[in-house]
């Protein structure tokens, strides 16, 4: 990774990490668990690379890096939610996340099922405060466009086909669907909510929406080959995970070097699409090329 | 309960099953099985009494049946997520509700999570859109009013303390801090959602907060008293479960003919915070007074 590139990432995680804790403010009463359970899951560091496609997609059309960050934050508790949800026992069963217990071992099932419902409540919650926009309408629209992407049409949606795929075969174009469900959908937001936030003109909004579906089909590419070839200390969780559970995945079903091959394309395609933005958007075309080369 | 009041229900609840029915269509793909499960979630009668609410405190202000109705599904999706989650294993383990298998026993436990989760984000799609409020403005304040009641401040706190509650004792004051935290918040809100959706003035928003509170307390005691005296075949559910799991009540704290005392006396007091509104609120005087009488 470029130095220029670990920077802005490091700024942008290190900003989202001071955003979420403000935004999670520990209880005096017993329900302070739940909260305990939703910073656990939170403030864990990772890469924050939904955050980071908030806040540079938003400096693209000068949106006030506050209310970015506010998007960012709500994203990113989304997405910690579904982690939580989806690593316990009765869905894919994980007990080691970026390097520390899942919630449920952590703490215990029914909180961690109240910690994802807790912090998915609150990224609306957050979204639709003045604070976010001054514009009702903006922050309603953020609303729907996060609520689409997480719900049955996309995330949980995703995460259903995931669930009910693990023993059976799949073509490559399910793969595809299921993984713009899973992931690619809330990729797909982090990229939009800077234009939504700004009125963007629908060309440069295109710009982001190819931007978004090429980058986050190479991203899943990736995930996939890491979880083939990857360093499970590295990783922060066990490696393997699909091949045990019989899951079909680009990588199962194109191999290791055309897998490797199509992320890369898919990378440059992304990268491409960002013309109109010149030279304002080459972090984001960095963040593409990592994508697809990182070890982690 | 008196023919009208038993016509008016039927009449929202009616509505609320077809507002639903629209709001949850059924997708082609394989993520069917959790819109299925959403739907068996919510699609299952009930007594539909936080649509009631929205429906009834809506029309004392001239709000459009059309746009209540949207937010009454609304808080139908989350109340019936809650229930969803709230019956899974880890947390109440129930196996029938409103006479049928709980969503974990139809389907399975990683549906019924799933299914969860889809309710509770439909729920702010639903409510950020045009068609429920032409306000942006007003659109976001129910979207934060509903996730400050469904979240860690509000239900996901009171299920938290619920569950950390159960096996050791607890004073009065806990007990109604939790009550007012589990089903309170949420029934405060179907109260409000009228007068937020109407401007209404801030001195008829306050006969309707008042309402709302002695309304959920004293819906709440009925409920426990139920659980001790009820008829599990007309409930459609398990009773005398909360004294199985040690659970303090409102019952097992002021025993039965107090609890019964107090729960009337709210009532009471419910119905009289609505003089302002006259003859209009007489169906909602009317439910208080059904909330401590019924039998289910």
């Amino acid at each position: 990774m470029s130095p220029d590139l670990a920077e802005a990432l490091n700024t942008v995680a290190a900003r989202i990490e001071a955003t979420l804790d403000a935004l999670l403010p520990l209880p005096g009463g017993p329900e302070r668990r739940v909260v305990e359970a939703m910073r656990y899951a939170s403030l864990a560091g990772g890469k924050r690379l939904r955050p980071f496609l908030v806040v540079e997609g938003a400096r693209l059309f000068d949106v006030a890096p506050g209310q970015a960050l506010r998007a960012a934050a709500a994203i990113e508790m989304v997405h910690c939610y579904s982690l939580v949800h989806d690593d316990l026992p009765a869905m894919d069963d994980d007990d080691m996340r970026r390097g520390r217990p899942t919630v449920h071992k952590a703490f215990d099932e029914a909180t961690a099922i109240l910690a994802g419902d807790g912090l998915l409540t609150r990224a609306f919650e957050v979204l639709a405060d003045p604070a976010t926009h001054t514009d009702g309408a903006v922050r309603c629209a953020l609303v729907a466009a996060l609520a689409k992407a997480a719900g049955a049409e996309g995330m949980v949606g995703g995460q259903m086909i995931d669930l009910a795929a693990e023993h059976r075969a799949t073509e490559i174009g399910e793969v595809t669907r299921l993984q713009r469900l899973k992931t690619g959908a809330l990729i797909h937001f982090a990229c939009l909510a800077g234009p939504i936030m700004a009125h963007a003109p629908a060309q440069l909004r295109d710009a982001m929406h190819f931007y978004a579906q090429d980058f986050g089909l190479a991203f899943q590419m990736a995930d996939d080959l890491l979880d083939v070839e990857g360093d499970a200390a590295a990783l922060g969780k066990a490696t393997g995970k699909d091949a045990g559970r019989g899951k079909a995945t680009f990588v199962s079903m194109l191999g290791t070097a055309r897998a490797r091959d199509q992320a890369s394309r898919l990378a440059d395609r992304a990268a491409a699409h960002l013309a109109p933005f010149g030279a304002g958007a080459e972090r984001l075309r960095m963040l593409a090329r990592w994508a697809v080369e990182r070890r982690n």
